[in-house]
């Protein structure tokens, strides 16, 4: 293969016969093991904490408890948005599950055992645990830790034009409004969280393996955390199993294994189990959101009008870019032609996990994704208008390009109408309609629900996101070497996407090379140019774009040497793949391999050409790409036990040109599933006394084969005009579309039964609470 | 420390605490250990090997002999010179210790104990030891593998003006003509060979950590010798515990070692003993040369006339750059304005271990500075003129550079007369001679030698280099994090040279930030761009060169990012040592440290700037560097037994300007006891069996503390007008220079004793045998 097109993933050939090197493969001699002693309190008071026991393990090596940290300066660490997040617990604990103390031992059975020799005296506060009740005046204020800290209130933020919007919503015809819950879920990747630290004390070099979807920016987070020096840390991101935003922060742990290594003078290996990685790691979503949407009585939609309580938890984890949902914002009126939009939004602390980070998608598109889509349909049944011919009416066209939103993003290309004809003729959308009339008639409950998405990846220039710290820039570097084979370097890190494929193909694409001969270097901060990591769909959007100028300049430099190799113009060369020859004699010309060759020795140089035959880009992203889908599921649903079954899933998704669409396609099966996932059983659920009730998949549901249909896929392509390959990023689409079109399905079939409404997960007892007129959490509407 | 000076060396911190990582290091899981059987025979003929008993040696694992690697293709590798190398002898074993058969066991002893269970029956044939005799017709042809071999010649070349050379001979007043021996001398590293190959059969990739010099250049050589395609295969290098030439070349044994680490699915480790770093790997001289010296009667030099007979043992070795000597003849009229030179060499085969390669110098600059260096002071006892006056009359003056010497070179500046002077100052020469008149009286045998060299390093443009394969770039890239620490990598790969120093102030120079805040990376291809290595001299004028034009590079390229910062026109902006300031306003300006952060996002950058600030450069040297120097020995002979004794050593020299004055001084003091050892006690002798009289340190003597007195230095500085830091490169001078200071002291001391000239080394023995009128080794001339 020597460009774009279906190709097995290079990658697999060591994942298939087991043989990745994930975090916990890292075996280093002399390396130590460790274990994290949690809190089983959502709310308490630290009283003591003795650790003699525990000490005197015979395997046992170090035992750390916050004391110790504070000792270092090290009990808390900063966060990006500015909060700061403990370490190890020094006055309180904040949510169950908090880490308490370290224990390094010589192997993770003895660490584990030593954990129960640990004392810990608790003295239980009362729990806040609902979001709607944390600003009440009479709770309990979770982060005293800040000075001068009265309640639980992070901040208020609000976006939009609200007397324009309020102007549009008092002319209005019609206004529908609705209270939905995006409930608290998890990425739950298969691989865990871990880490090993490494650190020498002689050369003052620190070392850390860990499960990284942004070595650069945890090497950059660790020496903010550390005090070490940034350019002493090495970050090193091997094989991962999947990431899904969850392994974009750096956790407590991953502090405690580095001053673990520090006394010790060992490495230190921690890796957590699911229990642990469900409770206690990168949670998302639980926005709690009122929407309303205004519109003529034609169905013409004006307006929408927001308001959002959302739950952070007890601390903004350390890489949550931001606390204020900009992209959000910018979303929220999806893939229509609204008029105006406006957000309100009221961020606030609860005794549970560190959430309010990104799952698919970090900027909160998935939260405005289905909080518009399921307007539409509200708004659908309100006007008797079916569902596709309102979108119809409202979607953008294609003329519209590049269309500026209400909100103030400049949406970049595509053919909306044409995307959702598809998906209709795809999924023989009136012979299904007359189906689902058909069975209702036999009292059998047939749901067809659209969903329409417009998402922005790619992480944009800095002026449109609200990123602390850092642009978006990511750098990518090319360099053949004397025998002609290419080795490309990447800031972005891959946990699974086929990276190593896609940008082998990217090169091959832009140098007429073959795949085989170009390796893809990832996941080493030692080895590769700075960039920001894999998360927001951005891989193909930024690093992808960053390689294939990159690759340009090599094209470039090699016809400057290939000019004096042949001795001729450099403007009578020209270029077929993987050769630059002189124009009119395509016998006389160089191959890239000869190129690459004589740029290390074999040819005086043109003044003004270094040696060696590279090039490098660091891409800053003049606008977000918007990739976009139109998504139709049907279910069935048993109105007597509240089951539903997905009995086709239709994707027509277009982000642009496909580098390798056997890999997209996999990303849009994975996202499907997702959705599925959320929409009808993923919940991390909260007693009254704040125990989590998601710590095992036993609690935690995620789909499996049998949960899914065969996908139905279809695709448009409309190449990002701002792009150098046309690529839009594809990642998160189909987790950020698809909710909604399975929630509308479901409601689509209770419609004969009156439901309107009913929050997600739509398990069994959802469904048939709704169906019996009394909705589960149906209290969680925002006064 | 911010730029230029003596500080202590970085690496220091591990090393001086045993802390630094060499390949014997290198603990790897489930790694294997290896052992290589060697030859007893200096030329034979291999009837038949029986591995049965080892392979049944419970801990071995493998078992490789000539015969295996044959059917991989693997039995032979090709060598930079266009020879080949056995791997694993497959027809004949041509010297003794070359390599039979290779054994891979779970543990090191093991290994070595299975190689006795190995049966190889020899057929002894008759070794060619005398390379004086390899070319008389009915001696047996050592490289009969070679097609259509019938001899064993390698090549005759020839250089300069022959009839040019005749001419000024003819109308010279007077002719000195001398046999020298400069003899077969091994670097002797501190540390010996070795290497840990870890193949991966799932992704094809080779790791090899080795004792490299030259990290890239073994790479593509691994690549080539075993098929492996180049952007698979990363080499480290990690700690080399000195090189001296020695490390340059890639031995039979790591070839071993990666097709062990594929036979065995395991990483394989081989790491060589004392005795066979010493009989096997690579040696260096071994030149038999006459010279010739015409003057006038005034003492003006005229011309020279080189004939020299070189012994390249067995084979080729693999990085031998060229089988011609053309930097011997390119320096060989030294020091001095003479109007023609010319130099014919033969080069011949013999039953020796591979050798003909690098040990400061590799270009044969150290047997050229010998040989006009003991002609010079054989004319000025002819004229019965002072060697030092001698010297004066033909030195070349600071008027003439940059000089076009009559072999083509063109130097690129000194002050010789200076540097002389100021040694002769140094050391109290007329007193000296005033002590040694007076000592002579009293039978005591007091000695003055002076020696006067220019050095060609930096291994300059193509074009001055008759190098196979390479052009002499070096790559640098210099990288500042979010946080303003910077990250050089280089691609020369340090033996103790205290690059990570030396580099980090070039770097701290340039920018005007503290060298703690440099971290240097090197040694490591997968990290590091690609370059020739370490040897030469050439990490100062070519890396160094590349590193401080990559610093100047972030420079300007932090002025267009302060520019956008600071909202000012950049020709607006003055830079002072870590800051760009606003002209006339120094308080409105940026440190590195905040561009560098605004460099990662804060700022809209101009356009054509790339995000980050990093700069790199691919250094091309417009010339060689010409560091020059003047020693001066002073020695005291004991005509009762031969023994010397060095009193004292005045070195004065002049490399550029000095940006560590400590590390050059190092340099300085090891190679001034490499030249005391080879003028004194170095000598690699064989039998005439072929029998190595070297292979141990009881046999092969190196100077120690006791040999060597107290170094006198003294230091010009002249900066190279075309190196971007005016350095010159000092790793090899002295080892040039020295020797024939040593040995024009002694001759000088025995001159009332009727003696003229001896061979190196001048043992005891040797001295004695001269002062006898029996000179050792005294029928090495050329006929």
């Amino acid at each position: 293969m020597t460009g774009f097109g279906r190709m097995p993933r290079k990658e697999d050939a060591r994942f298939v016969r087991g043989r990745g090197t994930f975090v916990d493969d890292v075996r280093l001699p002399g390396m130590l093991h460790s274990a994290v002693l949690r809190s089983p309190y959502a709310h308490a008071r630290i009283t003591s904490i003795d650790t003699t026991a525990a000490e005197a393990h015979p395997k046992v090596r170090a035992v750390l408890t916050g004391a110790d940290l504070e000792e270092r300066g090290l009990a808390w660490m900063p966060t990006l948005s500015h909060d700061r997040q403990a370490v190890l617990a020094t006055d309180k604990v904040r949510y169950q599950g908090q880490e308490v103390a370290f224990v390094v031992a010589e192997d993770r059975y003895s660490a584990r055992d030593a954990l129960a020799l640990i004392d810990v005296d608790y003295e239980p506060l009362d729990p806040v645990v609902d979001a709607r009740t944390a600003l009440d005046a009479d709770v309990p204020v979770i982060r005293d830790d800040l000075e001068g800290k009265r309640d639980n209130h992070i901040f208020d933020w609000e976006a939009g034009d609200a007397s324009a919007t309020d102007l549009l919503f008092e002319s209005a015809d019609v206004v529908v409004a609705q209270d939905m819950l995006y409930p608290r879920v998890h990425p739950a990747p298969l691989e865990t969280c871990g880490v090993v630290a490494d650190h020498d004390a002689v050369t003052g070099k620190l070392t850390v393996w860990a499960t990284s979807q942004a070595p650069h920016a945890h090497r950059t987070l660790l020496a903010l955390v550390t005090g070490i020096a940034e350019h002493r840390i090495r970050v090193i991101s091997p094989d991962v199993g999947g990431g899904f935003g969850n392994k974009v922060p750096i956790y407590p742990a991953y502090v405690c294994a580095v001053v673990g290594s520090m006394v010790t003078g060992a490495p230190v290996k921690w890796v957590e189990d699911r229990s642990e990685n469900l409770m206690t790691t990168a949670f998302a979503r639980d926005y709690h959101m009122r929407g309303e949407l205004a519109s003529t009585s034609d169905g013409t939609m004006l307006a929408l009008r927001v308001r959002v309580l959302a739950d952070h938890g007890a601390f903004n984890c350390t890489a949550q870019p931001s606390k204020y949902p900009a992209g959000f914002f910018h979303v929220v009126t999806g893939s229509y032609d609204l008029r105006a939009a406006y957000c309100a939004v009221t961020g606030v602390f609860t005794n549970k996990a560190p959430g309010g980070v990104a799952y698919a998608c970090s900027f909160r598109i998935a939260e405005a994704s289905f909080l518009i889509e399921r307007l539409v349909d509200l708004l659908a049944g309100e006007l008797g208008v079916d569902p596709a011919e309102l979108r119809f009416r409202n979607l953008l066209t294609s003329e519209q390009f590049p269309y500026v939103c209400a909100t103030g993003w400049e949406y970049d290309s595509g053919d909306y109408p044409k995307a959702l004809q598809l998906a209709l003729d795809t999924v023989g959308y009136t012979e299904l309609r007359a189906e689902q009339e058909r069975r209702r008639a036999d009292d059998e409950y047939l749901g067809i629900g659209i969903s329409f998405f417009t998402e922005a990846v790619g992480a944009g220039p800095r002026k449109h996101m609200d990123i602390v710290g850092f642009g978006m820039a990511d750098g990518a570097e090319l360099r053949l070497h004397p025998t002609g084979k290419a080795v490309l370097r990447i800031s972005v890190q891959t946990q699974g996407q086929g990276h190593e494929t896609t940008f082998a193909q990217i090169v091959a694409h832009e140098l007429g090379i073959h795949t085989d001969d170009v390796e893809v270097v990832h996941g080493d901060t030692d080895n590769t140019p700075f960039g920001l990591g894999t998360y927001g769909s951005r891989s193909t959007p930024v690093s992808g774009a960053a390689t294939s100028v990159a690759a340009q300049r090599v094209r470039e430099k090699a016809r400057l040497i290939a000019s004096a190799l042949l001795e001729v113009d450099p403007d009578d060369l020209e270029w077929t793949p993987g050769r630059w020859s002189v124009r009119g004699a395509p016998d006389s010309g160089a191959s890239l391999k000869e190129i690459a060759r004589a740029a290390h020795g074999d040819v005086d140089l043109p003044d003004g050409v270094d040696g060696h035959l590279d090039g490098s880009c660091v891409y800053n992203p003049p606008n977000l790409t918007f990739p976009y889908g139109a998504y139709i599921c049907v279910v069935e649903v048993d109105p007597g036990t509240g089951q539903v079954k997905v009995r086709r899933f239709v994707a027509v998704d277009d982000c642009g040109v496909r580098i390798n669409p056997s890999i997209v396609e996999g990303q849009i099966h994975g996202g499907l599933a997702d959705g599925i996932g959320m929409a009808l059983m993923e919940l991390m659920a909260f007693d009254t006394d704040g125990n989590c009730l998601g710590g095992s998949f036993m609690d935690y549901l995620v789909p499996t084969a049998v949960d899914v249909p065969p996908w139905e896929l279809a695709e448009l392509v409309t190449p990002s005009p701002h792009h150098p390959l046309g690529a839009k990023g594809i990642g998160e689409c189909a987790t950020v579309g698809s909710p909604a079109a399975v929630v509308n399905a479901v409601m689509d079939a209770l419609a004969p039964l009156g439901v309107r409404h009913a929050d997600m997960p739509l398990t069994p007892a959802a469904v048939w609470c709704a169906i019996q007129g009394r909705p589960l959490r149906a209290d969680l509407a925002i006064e």
